[in-house]
């Protein structure tokens, strides 16, 4: 049997327990794109115009509501009204950190009452398990699904070596709400002890990669860039996010976004297609 | 020479550059508390009342403002006004944890604009450098300050180790903008590599620590407590964080929450006298 990622996104999908990591994978395949546009903007009409324009490619949209200046509560439904129209999972990337209580409360309420619209979210593993068992009291009776922060992009970073492992121990321990992992590889034989590869031959963990350009190297604070090629075939990572490359500083190039967004679509699925190759009918 | 924690907080004020650290460190000196209450609740009436009850025994007030469901910018306002009121430091946790550019974006602007009216926010180390640069590219000039989560007090947690030690070395290559650590005792051996103890010697980084409690052991989410005069006298640190414990589950009980608020800064301030010793003058 093929390992998983070599299988295709529908074979997967029909093995995911997890509502969220089901509606993902079928709508990577409903949609031929393993492309997620990072929507880093200020403005709630920015904000909205690039989802427009670039919804159509997508699988998934990232977003940080968090830095949206003029943010109102209608956004989320304007939001949620073009994840209908366009057909994609909403993934706020809150990176959550603290203990159980408090990011059970940060993800249910406040202002955002992130749990209520967001698909997926993630979380940093640092401050242990507790990270996991505050959001899925929160997340798991809604269907949603965590993605867990196991390495960064970044310069750096402390995400490396056995906090990795740890991290991907943690997520085996919760798998119900623990759909994948941000990373920059797949996890699957990462962090084993005593069992062995066969005890997780079964787990299907989603790998959701930022830091993918095409024409870029880096930017002035740390951000590390790879081809959609790299991180599809060669890594065997299963979304690609990709933010300003996409979008760029101007946004009335509404053609010109649409043509890039179609670029990275085309070639995010190419690599899949390498990398399936024969499993594919 | 005593070592810096040994001095009293009045003379470690003196020789701070950063003007956060040096008010910080003069508040305490001025109120006798090195206390601070983390004031973890939904509703802006109660956030306030907390904090009407306990500001005259506290050096410094915690928020979490993402977790208030009721946020007008007018609550900043008002936090600001019992800031002045009752002389505290205003110390938003937000455990800042992705890159620089996002974080710089988060802590500037959105709905919450937390830099425009906390002392003090904090960050996990974890991203790397990049999220200390993103901050005090807005901090810095604010005159802000920043606490790295160099360890946490949660089971299970993975600040532990060497990310404990790379912590360490990250605020000290931002010693203008990184004043301190939340963490469980002082750091000032940790990380050293090729410099010997005299290169950091002048070093004086502050010491903020939760999970402290007088009457409790734990709670359902891994969160773990120690004693004011463990946190303080055995272990150096400088701050305790002290949440629930303080103002319990009834607000109404506004003489109870002060009696309890008096005698954790008693403990904590008997704690510390203890600590310096012959040094107080």
């Amino acid at each position: 049997m093929a390992s998983r990622h070599q299988q295709t996104y529908g074979q997967r999908a029909l093995r995911q327990a997890n509502p969220t990591a089901k509606l993902l994978l079928e709508t990577i395949e409903r949609k031929k794109s393993n492309l997620a546009v990072s929507v880093d903007v200020t403005k709630s009409k920015d904000f909205l115009s690039i989802i427009e324009v670039v919804g159509p490619f997508v699988c998934l949209i990232k977003t940080h509501i968090d830095i949206i200046e003029d943010f109102e509560p209608s956004l989320i439904e304007q939001l949620q009204d073009l994840s209908k129209k366009h057909d994609f999972v909403i993934f706020e990337d809150r990176k959550f950190a603290d203990i159980g209580n408090t990011v059970s409360l940060q993800y249910s309420g406040g202002v955002y009452k992130i749990a209520s619209w967001s698909h997926i979210t993630n979380a940093h593993p640092v401050p242990g398990p507790s990270v996991i068992q505050g959001l899925s009291s929160v997340g798991l009776p809604l269907g949603r699904g965590l993605l867990l922060l196991a390495e960064m992009s970044t310069k750096g970073t402390l995400a490396r070596d056995s906090y990795t492992e740890d991290a991907v121990r943690m997520a085996r321990s919760h798998r119900n709400f623990v759909i994948g992992f941000i990373a920059q590889r797949r996890m699957g034989g990462i962090g084993l002890v005593d069992e062995g590869a066969d005890s997780v031959a079964d787990e299907d963990f989603l790998i959701l990669t930022p830091g993918v350009g095409l024409d870029v190297a880096g930017d002035a604070m740390g951000q590390q860039y790879r081809s959609p090629r790299q991180v599809i075939f060669d890594s065997g990572c299963d979304v690609i996010i990709v933010g300003r490359g996409i979008y760029g500083n101007d946004l009335s190039l509404v053609d010109v976004i649409a043509a890039r967004a179609e670029r990275y679509m085309a070639e995010g699925w190419a690599a899949y297609m390498e990398r399936v190759g024969s499993n594919h009918s």
